[in-house]
């Protein structure tokens, strides 16, 4: 993987993020660990999964630089994703890299770096894993989900020394996926067909990222769209007046399923009402008349 | 699946019973559950499994009848392998199967059935699901691994209607198997190709295991075969004198894998000293070798 630095004893690969954060919650709970801090947007799941595993969470506050990680609390552990916040969208940036770094190396914290769509950013070359800035303190997590396919549940997490051994009993006791998969997976690595398969990847989904930010452009020149050139999805700041109800539920009268951010929110503090626009999932085909719903749900009084 | 009483909506498919286990586990918990019961011989792993949930364990004695049943305390559910108790071999007999579920039923406690092998039964038709006498109060597992292979990580559990609902969320937060896999083993199914393989299976292993039976018997006719005609493995008591520890180093040196039963005991309670023989793993072409290196490590003095 891209900039991480691992060797094969501390790799465990899994059957997604979820898992891994089964996992990692009993490795981390082993460490003393009793409070997670996760952004104040992301998926509601991950803190589900992390409260189902007798942690508790607080949510630190994101800005366009990021998750600001000098407002991290008493947390022993800080789950953040650097490369594309999801959903806001912002890079971390170095400057925030070097203080959550620096944070874990003298609070003894954990960073969970979740690289769910490392593999796609547009503007420039990905930047590198903060887990090979500090090895001892990060678990890096990547995954399969957006690369091939979400319905593959494949992921792998590289581990620091101190959580290995419990991260792997917790491993062995929740399953993982299937051998047939993880071989398949790793001929598909080896053979150069997985590398040629994500460039191309890229390619496209700039190219539908590019489309979704021109026709909104054109269509709704007052709803803005944030966050870096990167992953499957955008965010978009709705036009005054429209909420994220009303502007989901006319998408889903026209067939088109969106997100309002809030779903997303978990923290106190509320966005401006926005959209999630995951543009990977409609096939070819049925891209163009997306966009077109999409922007008539955002236009409509 | 075989004489088991499931509705869609109740089915969980799952990546095999460790991952199970674990769901099971929040969903007892959610239900005021604080202990399981375990049959006194079984996976290690499983009761790992269980108290990394949070949960307590007792244990069971085992006889011919199987887990006797009336004994099962403060519990407030049980772990049991009736069609053919892992690794000692019997079958729970009728009475305790009756005695099981009407302790479920006052004692508003919860079964789980771990029917690992319950396609390979060779003396007799294949007993039916306890499940289906008591489905609101019987977890049904099922599992891939032995009709097909244990690298696949494919189960299902048939989950009462007090615990579907934490279950679902359990297994949402823990991920599970990938969808490929699913749908190629939902098409095995329909297909009748699935039918065919275990039927073609369980033929097969029948021979092996009366093979192994044979062999010893005439090799070694002071270690006693116990436990039903049924599955991929047996437990085979040792020739006065003789040591786990000693039989199984010898049979490692001949280059054979075989385990003794005290590594498979979860209570105080000791057995004879003993063998648990699997005899689903070599291949055709080297069986019959494998079998000879297991009479020579029983029969070495």
């Amino acid at each position: 993987v891209r900039g991480v630095d691992a060797t094969p004893e501390r790799i465990i690969v899994c059957s997604g993020f979820a898992q891994a954060l089964t996992i990692l919650a009993a490795a981390l709970t082993a460490q003393g660990v009793a409070a997670v801090c996760v952004e104040e947007f992301g998926y509601p799941s991950h803190v589900r999964s992390l409260r189902a595993s007798g942690l508790e969470t607080t949510t630190v506050e994101v800005d366009r630089d990021g998750a600001r990680v000098n407002e991290l609390g008493a947390a022993g552990a800080l789950l953040v994703t650097p490369a594309h916040q999801f959903p806001l969208g912002p890079t971390l940036a170095a400057s925030r890299r070097l203080a959550a770094i620096e944070w874990a190396r003298t609070q003894r914290g954990f960073l969970i770096e979740d690289d769910y769509d490392g593999e796609f950013r547009y503007d420039r070359q990905p930047i590198g894993a903060m887990q090979a800035l500090a090895p001892e303190r990060v678990v890096y997590a990547g995954t399969a989900s957006k690369t091939l396919a979400p319905g593959l549940r494949l992921g792998w997490i590289v581990v620091p020394p101190a959580l290995i051994d419990a991260a792997l009993e917790a491993r062995r006791l929740t399953d993982g996926p299937s051998a047939i998969e993880q071989l398949t997976m790793a001929e598909f690595i080896v053979e150069g067909t997985y590398d040629r398969h994500v460039r191309r990847s890229r390619l496209a989904y700039r190219r539908r990222r590019d489309r979704v930010v021109a026709a909104l452009r054109a269509a709704v020149p007052e709803a803005r769209v944030a966050g870096a050139a990167a992953g499957l999805h955008l965010v978009v700041d709705l036009p005054p007046g429209r909420s994220e109800a009303d502007v989901t539920a006319r998408a889903l009268s026209l067939g088109l399923a969106v997100e309002g951010l809030d779903d997303y929110r978990l923290g106190e503090r509320r966005h401006q009402p926005a959209l999630v626009i995951g543009y990977g999932t409609p096939p070819e085909h049925a891209f163009g008349a997306a966009l077109n719903r999409l922007c008539a749900a955002l236009t409509a009084a």
